[in-house]
């Protein structure tokens, strides 16, 4: 496989897509994220991180960890980050407003399945 | 999961996408689209079957079974997937093109973590 196909998997898969947008807004702590996130679909901590890190070594997530007690990280993205998002953004918004016609498109779909199923 | 999410999934797997991409040029029979799709990774019949009914079912792929012998059965993009297969070819061809900052990015990722491995 191509290798940018690779990258377009990582910023379009289920959680890449989400921590994209919602970074879009601002910086966010781990935790903070994570919530962010859970409105929308509860991920593991384990999938968050992994997300986290293959998006931070593509280049588009910084990871800033700061020398403070209690330790505090900030995962913000990069301008490379923000062009993808950007993107991503307006792919899942195009979806979001064409969900009607998609429904429209599956019922006739389904009706002349079932209709065929019936006649033969 | 939010019902637009499993869109956006379908019409970026990995399957989707090249489906998508390739038929924004033309309709395609299906051994002619399961070819050149083939220049990019190689897709199982069953799969590239179950990647057109998908997308079909979603109203962005149009399916043209011709009544004449031997059958003939073109695929093209309807409306909705037109603007779908726009944005889903920009956000592959930015990635194509950012391939080299991704690689720069990944390069100084490993290398740190080659560094704080040695160093502990």
């Amino acid at each position: 496989m191509c290798p940018y196909r690779i990258v377009l998997e990582h910023v379009t898969s289920r959680w890449g897509v989400l921590v994209l947008i919602e970074l879009l807004d601002r910086p966010y702590r781990f935790s903070e994220l994570r919530r962010a996130i859970g409105r929308v679909g509860r991920v593991s901590e384990k999938m968050l991180t992994q997300t986290l890190q293959t998006l931070e070594r593509d280049g588009l997530v910084h990871r800033d960890a700061k020398p403070v007690i209690p330790p505090r990280v900030d995962y913000s993205l990069t301008d490379l980050g923000r062009e993808a998002a950007d993107q991503v953004r307006a792919l899942a918004l195009w979806t979001e407003q064409r969900m009607p016609d998609v429904e429209r498109a599956r019922h006739t779909y389904d009706e002349a399945r079932t209709r065929s199923a019936q006649a033969s």
